[in-house]
């Protein structure tokens, strides 16, 4: 056992504490798919009967989407050390389009893995990696236009469809499922997400399903504006701290609340080995930034960067397992000189270091020029696109610019060239926004990308709450989501500011779950509302605990009713703290309901003549005007 | 000195120490206006020169609009147990309309000034009240309708301006006041507030000035939906806890932060005395529900409520000061039988009180019946209306349904009757609504009230987030905001669990100022994007300093960017904790821009004539390509 692997025993210690312990009176369930080796996970949230004077009624479970893998499964064995298993290992495995190599095939790979001054770094159980054949296409694409539903396809259409169909014919979920009707600005929901419907969004281009075919232990998802808003977290180190057992420690928290995918961008020390604990562990897509470790491999100077650097970065990254590559390859030097004016200049990372380049050598962007060679490299491995807006605007002044645009324009053009090689492309976009201004974003991207997902930061709305951007953005966010965005990348209280620490991260994912939630209830997705009625029905019924256990959060709605209110009593108390035992409004709602019900009023016949006029009609039916919901 | 007092200098000590300290590296300034005693506070916040290679460039002073009274000037000897100065004392005598009364003319008051159990919390330094003189209409509404421009009413012209006009013709702020076009949805959004403006939008009731003749102490503010968007913090005791000390320090904490007026919601002990302290101390319009104290006065009984306990309440706080009451009267009988069948009831205290008394006595709401008595009452103390939204829907189920949108309809019926007596109306909106339904509520509002300001609470856009309600509501609120209403009630994380305390208070505030600032953004408020574009030239420039200032919560923003970087030295770095000193994007723009200006690249040429196809033409020219802004 080498240092690393005695670091991560720490590390997993910990795991089981505080970040893997079961969700709230929940439990992991699996939808069984079309083979045995195909189990959909999806977390069952379990509900408290209500008393009522009959005796108590129960409620049913509420199924909800659930990305924390293994993590949240008392049943699975958590072995950091080994990483989690292979779940679609037979599955590509099956389709006989890849071969496994002896080795890494990139030169970087090859040095690291010989390397003894890593060694106590390494993890350890490293597999050979896989390769298409010569000549063979294996990204889910390709299967998708030739007609052919993969094992990825089903599970995601049993993911995105949550046992929609059954509950739907199940008489306890008929007032739950009630919805109202969304406005999708001309998408396409579906009304069940059937594996079918998954192989034609993934077909034209207008969903991807990131699932590098080194990447086993994925859980596969789907990003693209007819299914499900997903978000990303992002993480990895810096030069200024943290270490690889953090990092993964991160990951795990991330999911825990909800991250969809994660980005690693570490900029610091070990990056390559960084990444490879990371995949190994990760059941969600992994994404970076090829560029900033290739620009570490030549000291931090942009110019010193070269197409053999970069490509050899691609081939190592994409051999570990990375599902999607963020590439700046629409940043090309006439784009440039467009951001004379701006106030923020270019603030992407990426955006920079290629400006940079360029202007050095003054020739073209180079992942532009070798852009058809880099689809190469991506479709061997099913590495998916999210084409990098570098030159994204960094303040409200700089929204919406020439610069911006004419890169996402560029970006169109390079979606259509991805799209003939067979590789899934999602599309990033800003930033820093006024609200009135996000829609022509949208737009504009459906129409110069053909529809590929798009994939925003935010946006944020306003420039002037440091401290406070996961709100700014995720008011952005909510918004752009609804108008199509399929993933939208969060922000923590600290962007701008400083490292996120677990708090700020967890704080950041849930106020992009939030955008995320508000953007599919405003869409229309299929029962999306379901989780809010439940919990507005337990809220009202004074069911406490499925209110803190239906929220996104339990623990932090817990510890605030506590924080006034800490006895379990209180718990089922039919009232709460903002208003005390004597003045509670849903209290006296309730006993409105029971006066109702006593008096005997006809509801029925009220609602059905219309208004009731006079207190004497009102009062002289039968029945109740209250239903038990 | 009773005991309360003695209370009391215990939180003055406290509040000049984390309270009331000034901002950093601001100053309050006073506009002044026509009359010596018309003097409009702004705080203006300071800048650090940003260094070039041609010496230090100085960056102007930013006006940005202050909520926060005489607590954060410096200048000011603040004395709790006083009361803030009367500065509109001169004003409101010299219309000679009103009386000097010899006490309260209310029951209620008179009982309560000779009760010796409450002398050791009462306030030391009661005025005698004012009344309007027999048949006198004393409302800012009856003044602009009659052509007369108040003090107060050029008090808002001048301290919505800003100074506009002034920084316009400056030349240090040219390109600090560029400004993307907003879309307002039909709005009258002027270039300038003139205070003929301001007395013409009260005139037609499309935006209110609340400002009770009993509450002198007021520096007036306007809530309208071509004004800047207010928000408003909600404060008051409960049965549960909370001292008469703690809420006055809980509102100049709150004003702090920027709420632009306070209700007082006490449910609790000592209601009369609290509000006492409150309004005497508040340099903003307070709000409340009268009914609830009239509740509190009949045991918590719904069905023992009487007009005449009613209309004793509303005369004692009128005769307090209160600017603005929250009146239930369009919870009609006939609307009740339309929440049989929600999710949630009736979710609003009042909504639900004033349901069961109805039901109790088989009547009209006596609020409704009553109101010409009512406005009677108000329209003597100009106090202003928020017709109260009894019937919101308490959850995404329920929202615009029947019984909420027939009681929007009634408001609209009494906001008519309320404008013949010339009182001041707003409306409250919910509530819970889901994004692609909050458009609806304001356009309803806008045609069935006649344009009257809009007052919601949230709308929170997804019911699954306890304990992070202030973000789902922010990002309804931001929207409903940008759609026209005029003032935002800030919803604290602990909504829906707890009471919350001063943090949580603190990050209701923020949330709210960020989401009617985003909406002033997307309207396209005049001078709006000012402090954004400050802030981001100040981040570009790594001014770090400066970007916390300028920031809604400078102390927030500075905490966490020392959490990374605790070093003063980093203050002054040209990197951040994000990237580390090696890799910054920021910097390397920076960096090009060097390069650029090094390479005498002619960017106004290369503008001029189109993009730049060549790298070859594009450094064969002259000049620079960055400006320095």
């Amino acid at each position: 056992m080498n240092a690393i692997s005695h670091d991560f025993l720490h590390t997993a210690a910990q795991l089981g504490e505080s970040i893997t312990r079961p969700y709230p009176n929940s439990r992991k369930v699996y939808i069984q798919g079309s083979r045995p080796d195909l189990r959909v996970p999806l977390c069952e949230i379990s509900q408290y009967a209500t008393p009522t004077e009959l005796g108590a009624e129960d409620n049913p479970p509420i199924p909800v989407y659930d990305c924390s893998g293994p993590y949240t499964d008392p049943q699975a064995k958590i072995d950091l050390l080994k990483g989690l298993p292979p779940v679609r290992a037979a599955w590509i495995g099956e389709r006989d389009d890849t071969e496994i190599l002896a080795g890494p095939s990139s030169e970087y790979g090859r040095a690291r893995a010989a390397d003894p001054a890593t060694a106590h770094l390494r993890f350890e159980h490293i597999r050979p990696p896989r390769r298409a054949k010569t000549g063979a296409c294996v990204t889910q694409m390709h299967y998708a236009r030739s007609g052919i539903v993969t094992p990825e396809m089903e599970y995601v259409a049993l993911r995105e469809s949550m046992r929609l169909q059954e509950l739907r014919d199940d008489p306890r979920y008929r007032r739950l499922l009630r919805q109202h009707r969304g406005e999708n600005f001309g998408a396409a929901l579906p009304d069940t997400f059937t594996p079918e419907f998954v192989r034609n969004e993934i077909a034209r281009g207008r969903a991807i399903l990131p699932a590098n075919i080194n990447h086993p232990e994925l859980e596969p998802m789907i990003i693209g504006r007819n299914f499900r808003v997903k978000i990303n977290g992002n993480l990895g180190n810096s030069a200024l701290g943290s270490s690889v057992a953090e990092e993964v420690e991160k990951m795990v928290w991330s999911l825990r609340w909800g991250a969809d995918t994660i980005m690693d961008l570490s900029t610091g020390k070990h990056i390559h080995e960084t990444r490879e604990w990371l995949i190994r562990n990760a059941p969600v897509p992994i994404g970076t930034v090829p560029i900033y470790q290739a620009l570490e491999k030549v000291d931090g100077k942009p110019e010193a960067l070269t197409w053999e650097i970069f490509r050899d970065t691609l081939i190592e990254q994409a051999e570990q397992g990375v599902d999607y590559f963020t590439i700046h390859a629409g940043v090309l030097l006439r784009h440039v000189p467009l951001t004379a004016d701006r106030v923020t200049g270019i603030v992407s990372r990426g955006g920079s270091i290629l400006a940079k380049w360029c202007l050095a050598h003054h020739q073209e962007n180079f992942l532009y020029t070798h852009f058809d060679e880099i689809c190469t490299i991506m479709r061997a491995y099913d590495v998916s696109f999210s084409l990098g807006d570098g030159l994204r605007p960094g303040s409200l002044a700089d929204a919406n610019d020439a610069a911006q645009f004419a890169e996402l324009e560029t970006l169109g053009e390079l979606t259509k060239k991805a799209w003939a090689h067979e590789v899934q492309v999602m599309i990033e976009g800003p930033g820093h926004v006024p609200m009135q201004m996000i829609k022509a974003n949208m737009d504009k991207e459906l129409s110069d990308c053909f529809e590929a997902p798009f994939y925003t930061l935010g946006p944020l709305t306003t420039d002037i709450a440091p401290g406070y951007d996961h709100i700014t953005s995720a008011i952005g966010a909510a918004q752009i989501g609804w108008y199509g965005t399929a993933m939208l990348c969060y922000v923590t209280p600290k962007e701008h500011l400083g490292l996120p620490n677990k708090q700020d991260v967890r704080e950041g994912i849930i106020a992009y779950r939030i955008a995320a939630h508000a953007a599919d209830l405003a869409k229309g997705l299929p029962g999306a509302q379901l989780r809010d009625n439940a919990l507005s029905k337990a809220r009202f019924e004074f069911r406490w605990e499925d209110q803190f256990n239906l929220g996104l959060d339990p623990e932090c709605a817990r510890e605030y009713h506590d924080a006034t209110l800490p006895k379990e009593s209180a718990k089922v108390a039919h009232f709460c703290s903002m208003c005390g035992p004597h003045f509670c409004s849903m209290q006296i709602t309730q006993e409105v309901r029971e006066y109702a019900a006593r008096q005997g009023i006809e509801a029925q016949t009220a609602l059905a003549t219309g208004l009731v006029a006079k207190a004497e009609e009102f009062v002289s039916g039968g029945a109740e005007i209250y239903h038990r919901a």
